[in-house]
């Protein structure tokens, strides 16, 4: 991952053009370094052109002088890496992959680094422009990332250069990147120079200009002699150089990124009040943790060894998607596109009776999507609990628009269904549709019923159905997860009487006491997230649904109640699946979509609404209406990033990894779960995981384990525990080793963190459950490596 | 502003770079056009290079071949037009600025527009690369950005174009444009059209790609009959030339966007359920407003007129800064390039225990700032909403620690102290610190008791502060709005006095009858907003915030009660002043931050709190942690904004606008607000804003008015009726003309819109009460027009 080091400061450098002079910067820069004392190294990780070309010359000449100078991949032609590569007829198969290309860059500074103690300097020199290809083509913005090397940026001075060198500057920007120093040579005629110094100044980023360097005559001991004298005058060591000023300037970024890094902690400790924290059992500031950058399934932490001549940013593996949210990777640069675009052509836009694309075509995308067959319309609100908040206004007047029962006098009596566990968002409405519990507060007051759900679970490799005790408390196993979710299936067995009978009788009597006037059924299709990673019978819930439909006269209640499914943390493809409903057999009247919905980068959430629960507002008067609104309700910026978000999960969809997965989880011919009648092609199984079926089966064997569960990107472990519970430590304090960075394969293949760093892992739990959860498109390798860890840890604290 | 036409066609040409043959497509693109049967428009806005160069020459031949062809600036130094105004040695003053120029382009274009009905074409070449300098030194991609044009970009076939091209086309995404296609010469040996063929097919850009044209030879008969071959076979009629399929995917491209914004309203009908809309009341698409983009002040609007030839899109002032969140102006490239900074370092990153330094600098800022002297920490969430949940939690905690009588039973019980008119968000919880209204739901229950609150409002050109029946309900005058808002000098008088005790014996009566324990005040300072732009004297708030911060024995209540300043709406300067808190002369325990927070961009709020209340939750205990957040807590993107905008308003601060304003509402030395003895310079006055005081004055001498107000940024006019309230429909008939596209100043002279088009004013009523909010930096040309009509409105709808 990224790399910074305390005695050596690395810089990238990029240039705004081809030829704007990045090597006789890279050569002046390692001079003026040199002069001041210091160790300098420069890395070309692929020089391109003739052997006797500015490169070779250049490395020559920095042998000569002291300054450690290396080439990784060199070509003959002087065009870009990736048309070389293809001009000198190399196979692609022979060339490194972006990663491993990554890797062998990230390898070559730390050997650097190892080598020496003493305040030194590396240059990093890219090919062409900031977007010039790669040897496999993509661009160098996007493959350098991982490293997020801060970066030196050569401004162009020619005809034109103001243009391509401030977009250079922004392609930079969008992808995250420090840039320390813009420097440029001084054009006499065009003067570009004095138009970026003040420009990138309003933008705090210096700009150092130079004379451009003396033509040359041929003459090889005059050019000689003129290049050493102008490489004098712009490098000398005395203050007034130029370069020598840009050392200065860049030291003083690298100390004070340094600095920054280090105050973080202590810092936040004194201003910031974290979520679901409690501030007095943090021992001090090494529990906070500074995250420097992210980059994929990793973020790059702060965090310095005991070696002085290790780098002090580590990655750190995202082990609970940052809270559920990630789907793409962090810094994903099409979700990071798609915010500039809508940001660039809107801004915010006032949504009511107003139009505008982003939003017309998500509300499109999610009805047509999740909302099949059964939505007929969005509202949008700004996380999942506002959400869930409008979902509940909606159900509730939906009921009292259709109840003959519906008087003013009972609307604050009116309740929901819902199952223990439940947790729908942390504001207060939200809170009220769930039990009392450690996360409500004073005001809190529970607003309904409770049913204890059956759940689902892997216990020694088979899959059982453990009943609560109201139920007989028995289990029901099955030999493979697709029998246990084929629930259309299991509507006629024996267990589907039990609970239709169960729940009838629990509901009509609930109906007949009137503490609550049971108004909606709320349910997390599927898993309950925060109550602990619950697995829910999906039967059971089929059949909830079933009952409070029933029609007037076999059901408990004077009107069919409307159904929620709050899908903000299972829906979206986090279970595997798009949405809940097929694998139900139903649909909801409500349903809530977050988190993943905008690509795990900010803040929006949709309501989806059936046209019933719609007209139930719908009147020629304005008290009527949905009087509910966040005044950046519909942000396009967050419209567009869903919209992104949507394409690529489209994507993924056809992609190897998923086919891959979805392969391993698909039962044998004995299951025969597939229609074999009608074709030969199965469909992907209706319940899979990227995590892997014989590891989860494994780990179910274990003495120390209760149950574990995967489907889709989550992977649940429970832990046999005597204190259950949310304020239970069981699961932190096993995993603990998780979160100290190890390599797992040991040697030199290193990690699979990019730069084959050794990694640590950031997870979160809920009492005895440990929840390990990747994105969409997390590697199958990060995937099996973490698995191996937690194999690992697991087999390690059994002895 | 944004210019589109159903029969004419224009598109922007920006070059990836200069000498990258713009003019040869330009040329070949309307030779292309031409051949199709079109009439064709070119315009080259500022032309710099001797007469006898391409420019020129292009114009000349277009003339010949019948395009419509012209140059509006020419510079004859062949350089960037800022550069080539510099070395003529032109005076700037001479110089169209922006704007002007901007216009300009604009009216010729509206001229072309209106010479033609047939299916025409239009190319407006730029300078250069995207971002080369205007005349006045604005890059070319802001400069243009008013005009929102379509793009073609010319890509770059020559040594590091692939990178420069896409550079060129993030910078251009940066700002918004839609960008319908990429042209570029076949280089064979750098080959960048077979990259950026397939790397734009993926971001939906189609990219043309031709031979270059021939070699000149200096024999003028050969060169001649060489390049009319040349362009024969490049934009010949066939569908099978290159330019020719591109004429044919821009005229798609152009179709589809009219036939999007017009089919928009009706799917947005048919998908969208806007908040605090009554669908039922919508007689149908002709009431929904289609945005197309938005910039500065303005949306630019899908209104087609009447007549067939003029601009389908036409400019909308954003008169309620789209629901009081705009602060520096809508698609503000500082703040998308903010956002594409922490998209592209971090996307999203889990916060608990996690730092990063976009939220650690916006904590230590806010801490800083409306936090001075009193908060000592920053608790992050997603909107006003959420952040007074957090507020209320963390004050009934505070409370209850403090409190002897606190016990668990009674904690659902806990009230608070708040004023009638409030509000404080959506969500249930905020909901139930307000009483039951027109916004509550079934769930709703108003826990507290409010104060009917003395107002302050302009009557008769007198500053009045009207009294509550509870009160008296007489007035009290006051010359000028500093006396008003002196609240130290007034903290003596004989009303205070009034307030005191009025207040005191309430909550002594309160206390003793404990339907709620009273555990809070709450309080929006100054105005509350959605309650109906209510001016509460400040004075009365300040007593009430002294009164249930009485010593134990003094005090009605058993402790000092924790007070929250909702300061969503109000503070940021929206009223001019950072935080209400130096007006009060006193700060509060908790404060609420959100709208321009993040600019107008997206959502985000921060709930700042004293070091006690923040200590009423520390031990060592995780169940006492504030159990409260959301997925998206602190997400980068939001903080960096936020941290941009707030360097923003520091610039602002300094400002002429802002001085300008500041000067007029700074009282004649009769008030003798100042401290004339230690200085000369007067500080700002306390209050002031952005909107002309003589109007002001003037409006409330109206008949038809009962009181006006302006603070900051806001502007608020209280019309007579007899059925007031939010259901009310008086203001929106009232100030309904102001919806329709006018030019205030007839003839040429044109609107203070961009392009001088004819603009229409978006707003929001409250009941009887309309409201007039600007940005930040709007510019006083545009208020005072804003003024004349609504003046105008008024005038005209008195007789």
């Amino acid at each position: 991952m990224s790399l910074l080091f305390k005695h050596l400061r690395v810089h990238q450098i990029f240039g705004a053009n081809t030829d704007v002079g990045k090597t006789v910067f890279a050569t002046a820069l390692s001079i003026a370094s040199k002069n001041a004392g210091h160790q300098v190294f420069y890395l070309k990780p692929v020089s391109t052109g003739a052997p006797e070309d500015a490169d070779d010359l250049k490395i020559r000449r920095f042998a000569q002088s002291g300054v450690n100078a290396d080439c990784l991949f060199r070509f003959s032609e002087p065009v870009s890496p990736y048309l070389a590569v293809r001009m000198e007829g190399v196979s692609p198969n022979t060339l490194p992959t972006d990663k491993t290309f990554v890797n062998a860059i990230s390898s070559h500074i730390k050997t650097c680094a190892g080598t020496t103690t003493k305040a030194s300097h590396m240059y990093v020199e890219t090919a062409g422009g900031v977007h010039s290809p790669t040897l496999l083509g993509t661009s160098q913005a996007d493959c350098y990332r991982p490293l997020f090397l801060p970066t030196i940026l050569v401004g162009d001075s020619k005809l034109g250069g103001i243009s391509s060198t401030i977009s250079a500057y922004e392609s930079l920007v969008l992808r995250g990147y420090i840039i320390d120093s813009i420097l440029l040579f001084k054009d006499p005629y065009y003067l570009n120079h004095e138009y970026l110094v003040p420009y990138f100044a309003e933008r705090n980023v210096v700009v150092h200009a130079v004379d451009p360097p003396p033509s040359l005559t041929g003459n090889a001991a005059e050019d000689e002699r003129t290049t050493a004298e102008y490489y004098a005058s712009i490098a000398s060591t005395h203050g007034s150089s130029v370069l020598s000023q840009a050392i200065s300037s860049l030291d003083s970024a690298h100390a004070k990124r340094i600095e920054e890094l280090e105050s973080m902690p202590s810092r936040s400790l004194q201003s910031i009040w974290w979520p679901f924290v409690q501030h007095g059992a943090i021992s001090g500031p090494s529990e906070i943790t500074p995250i420097d950058s992210a980059h994929s399934d990793f973020f790059s932490i702060y965090k310095p060894g005991d070696a002085s001549s290790s780098s002090v940013l580590s990655p750190q593996l995202d082990g609970s998607s940052s809270w559920w949210t990630q789907a793409v990777g962090h810094a994903n640069p099409r979700l990071t596109l798609a915010a500039a675009r809508a940001a660039g052509r809107y801004g915010h836009v006032m949504f009511p009776k107003n139009a505008h694309l982003p939003a017309l075509k998500l509300a499109e995308t999610l009805v047509a999507g999740p909302g099949r067959d059964w939505a007929s319309r969005a509202f949008f609100s700004d996380n999942g609990s506002t959400g869930m908040e409008v979902a509940i206004k909606m159900a509730l007047r939906d009921y009292g628009v259709r109840s003959g029962s519906w008087t003013q006098h009972r609307k604050k009596s009116l309740g929901i269904i819902g199952l223990k566990g439940s947790y729908h968002g942390d504001t207060m409405g939200a809170m009220d549709a769930c039990e009392e519990g450690v996360y409500t507060c004073e005001w809190h007051n529970a607003k309904g019923f409770w049913f204890d759900p059956p759940t689902v679970g892997k216990k020694a490799d088979k899959v059982t159905i453990t009943q609560p005790s109201a139920l007989g408390g028995d289990s029901v196993v099955f030999e493979h997860l697709q029998e246990a979710y084929d629930v259309s299936k299991r509507m006629d067995s024996e267990l589907a009487t039990r609970y239709r009978e169960y729940i009838h009788t629990t509901l009509s009597k609930l109906a007949e006491n009137k503490t609550h006037d049971l108004a909606a059924l709320v349910l997390e299709p599927l898993v309950m997230g925060a109550g602990g990673m619950i697995f829910v019978d999906p039967l059971f819930q089929r059949i909830l649904i079933d009952t409070v439909r029933l029609p007037t006269g076999l059901s408990p209640f004077p009107v069919r109640l409307p159904v929620i499914f709050d899908e903000v943390f299972v829906g979206l493809h986090r279970l595997g699946m798009e949405s809940t409903s097929p694998l139900l057999g139903t649909t909801p009247d409500i349903s809530c979509h977050a988190k993943i919905l905008t690509g795990g980068l900010l803040p929006l959430a949709i309501t989806l609404t059936s046209e019933r629960v719609f007209q139930a507002f719908n009147s020629t008067d304005k008290a009527d209406a949905l009087l509910h609104g966040h005044s950046y309700t519909a942000h396009p910026i967050g419209c567009e990033v869903a919209n992104e978000t949507l394409a690529i999960i489209g994507e993924l969809k056809e992609s190897k990894n998923w086919k891959d997965a979805q392969g391993r989880w698909t039962p044998e011919k004995k299951w025969s779960f597939f229609d074999e009648v009608n074709g030969t092609t199965a469909p992907p199984p209706t319940v899979w995981s990227l995590w892997d079926p014989g590891f989860v089966g494994e780990l179910s064997k274990m003495d120390s384990v209760e149950e574990v569960m995967a489907l889709g990107t989550v992977f649940v472990v429970k832990l046999k525990a005597t204190d259950a519970g949310y304020l239970s430590n069981l699961a932190e304090s096993t995993f603990l080793p998780l979160r100290e960075a190890t390599t797992t394969n040991p040697g030199d293949l290193g990690s699979v963190a990019p730069g084959r760093a050794p990694y640590s892992v950031h997870f979160r739990t809920l009492g005895n459950v440990a929840y390990f959860m990747t994105s969409l498109n997390t590697e199958a390798e990060v995937i099996r490596d973490l698995e191996d860890r937690i194999w690992g840890v697991l087999t390690s604290s059994r002895t």
